[in-house]
């Protein structure tokens, strides 16, 4: 590392909902991660209540340690939110009134045409001689301050609100701090096999002490991999990383969709854009689900026009055209149904492509032959119908959200890409 | 508390991947979640490295303001797991093998007839003079120690190896220590205002050192006041925590909705199912987020039918028989849409309810007239139909999920539940 002294980060957690066990600390982790983004490694973890002393105290252990802090938390306008008073005793200052701040905080409330309620305005408050962080999406200002050369920067604990300061106010500086140490991180996004399958693919890339080391986490089906190099400049970080992207993607073929965050309905939806295409869906025990993830993307109205959830048989037949015989005769949950809604929606709404789901989400409904779990996918284009079925073992959210992803994937791959 | 002192437990968290942010923290959530439900608050959490001298530090941290130490992690056989080291090191003893659990630990192995690995050997060893915690379903025991009248445990990483060893021997133990003190929490959920507008309205309920304690977390709108009652006795602390909860629904009326866990789904649809009532969506910048919603709870086939996800204004004219003249003169977000699409679905649909919500999820599409976050929810049924607009400030997601629980509640209201 250039014999340079790398810079360390820590992170502190506030708030009496994280030491009950009420909330899971997820902020933590999402600042983690961002850190290590600009080469910045965090040196420790803290949780703390919302109390003046304790946090102080945690402030003065997480400087000891580390070159920058990061609090989130306790930034609220309630009797709870202490973190603005903490930092003040932490510094030594005492909190001052910003005329400018609650300018801001009242035209938040303007702005939804409701009168800013009195407390709001301690919001306003930063301790003297720190400087207030723009909260373009919440009412809370976040701040930053120095003591003795360490950088303290308090954001919200809001989750939404957090991330976006995080990115645009936090990072730019830090990734200024660290430079002289390099570390770049990559992810690939793989669907359509397990975390074994994926493992035995990629031979020892994943092996423990390796640069680049390549690490792998599974959420709903879909598997990160994610490499990090770690290299003195950043030029020869990002090749590391580059050549070992390369060779993990001639080991999973296809099984890689997509690149950072990437979701498959983030992939689908462009690929449809891009190719003028359009699509609708038909649900059953998705329930929205797989139209709710299609509409997450901004601009998804460019491709998708309809969705229908047909939860009962009746729906099924008067909105997809499906025959009431067809579902005595086979079942809601079969072959015939998904193929027949796949059909009936695609005519119906005039797209492209049309994407079908039936099955047993569970935890009731299930029999011998349809156990819970079983789910029937459609796709239907001008190519033609394709049908799969899944038994996907979880529970009910799970089930749901895997059979939405792997329409998906299905999708995809009837789209090549 | 008859002037006994509060017994406090402090958590550590152990692995590089929650420094690196690559794992969210769930234990120590799930460990301060049960440690509560013994009558033993949680101090604070720590979240290190696997590193023999940062773990030893944080030992000495944590038993500075804690009774009781549960760490997790660093128990497994590779290199990089140093949690029986640095307890060790901390207690200022060796390491010493114990035949006993070695022939455990082979025999785990054994059992899936697989030899075990040489390294593996080191799960056999705990410092002396500490007692090992038999591990049922891994090959990691944990550990027991003590020092200077602190009590401290080492559970495995693993959650589900964790909590069956938290939960088999850490917690009976737990129990008899913390007698004399007990813990009640109770939690209520409220919809319908803010933060400040709900802190208002319960007055001085929230101010730090009362007893009970009431905090307030935010989530998606969704309010969750939570109330923790300490006492001697359980009784006591029951009836001091039912108190307070019958003082805080006298303040707070109809805002709150339920209690525990609930989701606004879940209780609008046990409502529906109680009174034998059916409902169906319609959804524009939702997106099927809604029909997810009410779909996510096992059972909702007793309620809900249909759903449509009328994205294109086409959809809405030919699915919900919204006039394409009605969508020109006021446009796709207006009072008049969302009204008629209620209508529409709730006859099509022919069910008891029906809900309706265009709106402007963003991030583009917004106008002067018409910014981003404006959106308009409709509610029909036999008593006819309410329609009501609102501007939610946020990303696309919260945007999209704020509509979505508003029309919840809405609906929540017409039943008068």
């Amino acid at each position: 590392m250039n014999g340079r002294q790398v810079k360390k980060a820590s992170i502190i957690s506030i708030g009496n909902e994280l030491l009950s066990g009420r909330t899971v600390d997820t902020n933590a982790a999402c600042i983690a991660r961002q850190l290590m983004t600009v080469g910045m490694p965090v040196a420790s973890i803290y949780g703390v209540r919302d109390q003046i002393e304790a946090i102080r105290r945690t402030l003065l252990l997480a400087t000891g340690e580390a070159d920058v802090v990061v609090t989130t938390g306790g930034l609220g306008p309630t009797d709870d939110d202490l973190t603005r008073q903490a930092f003040a005793e932490f510094l030594g200052v005492e909190l001052v009134l910003h005329e400018g701040l609650l300018a801001k905080v009242r035209q938040f409330f303007d702005r939804r045409g409701i009168r800013m309620p009195e407390r709001n305005a301690i919001q306003a408050c930063i301790p003297e001689g720190a400087t207030a962080i723009e909260n373009e999406w919440g009412t809370a200002p976040g701040i930053r301050a120095q003591k003795d050369g360490k950088l303290l920067f308090a954001l919200p604990g809001v989750p939404s609100e957090m991330e976006h300061m995080l990115d645009a106010s936090v990072l730019p500086e830090l990734q200024r701090l660290a430079t002289g140490q390099a570390i770049v991180v990559r992810r690939l996004k793989c669907f359509g096999a397990g975390e074994s399958t994926i493992a035995e693919l990629i031979g020892d890339a994943m092996q423990q002490g390796r640069n680049p080391l390549v690490n792998c986490t599974v959420h709903a089906g879909v598997i990160t991999l994610e490499i990090v190099a770690t290299a003195a400049g950043r030029d020869e970080a990002e090749k590391m990383a580059a050549d070992q992207e390369r060779s993990l993607r001639v080991s999973l073929g296809e099984l890689v969709y997509g690149v950072a965050d990437q979701t498959l309905a983030e992939v689908v939806g462009e690929g449809l854009a891009r190719m003028g295409k359009t699509i609708a869906v038909a649900e059953s025990c998705t329930g929205g689900l797989l139209a709710q993830l299609i509409t997450d993307i901004p601009g998804a109205s460019r491709y998708f026009t309809y969705g229908w959830v047909t939860y009962s048989d009746e729906a099924k037949s008067r909105e997809l055209d499906v025959p009431p015989e067809m579902i005595d005769r086979y079942g809601a949950v079969s072959e015939q149904v998904a193929r027949a809604m796949a059909q009936g929606a695609r005519r119906k709404a005039g797209t492209d492509y049309a994407i079908s789901i039936t099955g047993i989400a569970g935890p009731g409904g299930g029999s011998e032959q349809k156990p819970v779990g079983l789910v029937y996918i459609g796709v239907d284009s001008q190519e033609g119908t394709d049908t799969s079925r899944h038994i996907f073992s979880s529970d009910r959210s799970s089930v749901r959200l895997r059979a939405a992803q792997t329409a998906l994937n299905m999708l995809r791959r009837r789209l090549r890409i």
